[in-house]
């Protein structure tokens, strides 16, 4: 059994374990005690911005076994949609094939109904090929390409 | 020559005239004077919002010839990067091929860079070649899948 909740400051070490602990993560992130004050300072600007739901999922002993991004984005298109959009999922290693992953991803969907979106969307790495059959599964469909360009 | 400036509340109806001028956008957009509400509070929610910029392109006569959204996502991964994700991108019929576009997506990409994005993204639907070659040429890359879900 796992439950799901907005992330609090005090998640964040956990999370930022999450985050390194991954296929595309390891060269991307910093792990330090204290944390690195970017981490500090994201966390922040994501806290205050009413657009943002940081969650994260915890298992019975209340621990931290996942993570990810929620915004709600207000648009003018297809007559004023909100769009929810997903970023920076991440489940335990431990947790993988549980379910915990599509109860988490559907529990994100329920929060972006609620908010009056009428679409979810993200973008996945295509060569995380897992995640894509996954995300099709909870019923995406791969309609367009991701398109990124680093500053 | 063309400018580009946030958009005002008295663009909104150029603005939706450019959304409903599109393959996709046709049997998406409701066009109606007055303007149907919707789109009133979907304006009024994304200036209320201060990581959002609805921006337009003027011409020498001051008309309005395009629009997009660009959204101001904080995000823990990748040490609290910053991401600049555009949105909705119309250039009007009349002025496709003259490069507007590209000087459009140019200036957005430079206001995210001024807000400390250090990647800026976006979807593309496939179906849209045309759009997708030009993106590419712009230096974006198609990494990911763009996997949406309707509500």
């Amino acid at each position: 059994m796992f439950s799901f909740r907005k992330a609090c400051r005090s998640d964040l070490p956990a999370i930022i374990d999450l985050l390194v602990d991954d296929m595309l993560g390891q060269s991307r992130e910093v792990v330090s005690d204290p944390i690195d004050p970017r981490y500090e300072q994201a966390f922040a600007a994501i806290a205050a911005d009413q657009n943002q739901l940081l969650a994260v999922a915890v298992d019975r002993e209340d621990k931290i076994v996942g993570c990810l991004q929620l915004s709600f984005i207000p648009g003018l298109s297809r007559t004023g949609m909100w769009r929810g959009q997903i970023e920076s999922v991440r489940v335990a290693a431990s947790e993988r094939g549980t379910g915990l992953g599509s109860q988490f991803i559907e529990w994100a969907v329920e929060r972006a109904s609620e908010r009056g979106c009428q679409l979810v969307q993200l973008t996945s790495d295509k060569g995380r090929s897992d995640a894509i059959r996954f995300y099709e599964k909870l019923g995406f469909t791969a309609s367009h390409e991701g398109l990124k360009r680093s500053l």
